[in-house]
């Protein structure tokens, strides 16, 4: 059994190609290849807890993933998200790996599925990225972005001057050129690709900013009370992705959205099948797009595989 | 964080007055101030794998415990059940601590529950301790029980005569008298204190041998279709408690009794409910009485703790 720290996690990230590897994921859960049973959920005073476990059938492995989030942490000087993933062999139940990662590849493979989001659903040509929030999120989906997409301008919006400030000299400084508004409707007005990251319950973006050819990427929602798009918005899209139709149905845009009678159930297409080639993804740069992620247990189950499995060998240049 | 190895785990365990931790643990979840939300449950083509969480209010952490059962495993030289426990701080959700106790402690805390059960339920004088199987519980249960009577006197029913002179080889070795059986009434007839530990789906103890004056604890049924006991067993006895009441109502004996019209769930107490005196247990020496015992996450919320605590300290006679 091996343990891996966050320090070697840290190491090994650099080196992975993860859009393939996540992007099978989700494939594999949306042909029904993967086992994602409900969310296990422990609600306590100062937090809450998620354990999120499955697996990719004639798969090596099952992951359970033990994820938290303890709001006043901050106040300790501790992180507000936490967690590990744990590796067990399918064919004997055995531990084979104990990933330490603090919660990192959560975050990072909910980048990555805005990276796969934008690469089958963003206009050709991105103008400018416009980015809702100045947290964690706001930061990792522009970088992973860049994988995908050569734009390097961005437009951040966020409630706090200082916030915003800390978050303009923190991009610039990784290559890229940041403005920086405390006007929401900005983002609609002067991006094409906008990626929203916050745990609004209200929403921040209004759909009669919204301009032909604009994709967005709604990650920060994955509740049923959180909400940071207009239902409008999704009601006027072209093409609304879900990351789990299961999921979107009841929490997220999606499910706001349908609650609100401004989307249909069957008008959305779920990621897996976009990218398998089974859903219709966006046909001309006029098109409105919006992708709803509210994270899945594969995309957990591909990162850990994947840093286990460099885990477990030299890195290439030694 | 601490990571606490199989060996230091087996050798904290004898230090342990583990009955008082277990049926704290009892008490508080028959009183509601536990949190244990529903069994996490993941089925592959090998085996299964079951994820317990929860807590007790106002405690220092809260525990996840992964077990799992390959029965294949045995041919591959390998135990067919394994797991571990997580222990994490209820103010931050940091991780204290990874207990490596591959299922040990499951096994020790149903032993314990069953001492528990025959410290509140078995009749005064102990003529013989029946155990039904020859398994890791067969062998614990009789250990545990050693803590609550003098009896040392077993007889063991098994349907393999090779198993069953391994048991008693190995239990007369730890001090026992050990006679075995082919015939499993010769229990009821011969023992006025029962305990059964086979994975049966079919009764293997009729009402028709049961004898006043006997208890029974019933380990080995923890799903709906596992059944050891007639359930007319459970109709007769004067007193039937259940671990927990909202498992029991549809898994284990009471479940099947429940189900066959011999037991109405409002004659059914729970363990911690009778630990804390709000139930009537055994009042005289002739009366029959059930224990059913599923297994509750706060008997691996206490185990663990205790683990836990014991490991950073040296040990008492350092």
């Amino acid at each position: 059994m091996k343990i891996v720290s966050r320090q070697e996690i840290d190491a090994i990230l650099p080196e992975l190609d993860l859009i393939p590897l996540i992007e099978a994921g989700f494939v594999g859960y949306s042909t029904g290849w993967a086992v994602v049973p409900p969310v296990g959920e422990l609600l306590l005073d100062g937090g809450d807890v998620h354990i999120k476990y499955g697996y990719l059938r004639q798969d090596d492995y099952y992951v359970v993933k033990i994820a938290s989030g303890f709001y006043d942490n901050a106040t300790l000087g501790l992180p507000t998200s936490n967690g590990l993933m744990l590796l067990f062999e399918q064919r004997t139940g055995e531990l084979a790996a104990i990933l330490l990662d603090e919660g990192r590849l959560t975050d990072i493979r909910t980048a990555v599925a805005g990276a796969i989001s934008a690469k089958y659903l963003a206009p050709e040509r991105v103008e400018r990225i416009g980015i809702l929030g100045t947290g964690i999120q706001a930061r990792l989906q522009v970088e992973y972005l860049a994988t995908v997409t050569p734009c390097r301008s961005v437009l951040a919006w966020g409630r706090s001057a200082a916030k915003l400030d800390v978050y303009r000299a923190d991009m610039e400084e990784k290559g890229f050129e940041v403005e920086t508004t405390e006007d929401a409707s900005e983002l609609l007005k002067r991006c094409n690709l906008v990626v929203t990251c916050t745990p609004a319950t209200r929403p921040l973006l209004e759909s009669r900013y919204l301009r032909p050819g604009t994709h967005i990427t709604a990650v920060g929602s994955d509740t049923p009370d959180k909400q940071e798009l207009e239902a409008a918005i999704l009601g006027r899209a072209d093409v609304v992705v879900a990351d789990s139709i299961s999921q979107c149905r009841i929490r997220g845009e999606i499910g706001q959205a349908i609650m609100a009678g401004s989307l249909q159930e069957e008008d959305v297409i779920e990621l897996g099948a976009l990218i398998y080639g089974e859903g219709q993804g966006r046909n001309n740069q006029k098109q409105i797009t919006v992708a709803d992620l509210t994270g899945v247990a594969v995309q957990d189950i591909q990162i850990a595989k994947a840093i286990y499995e460099s885990s477990k060998t030299p890195t290439e240049d030694m």
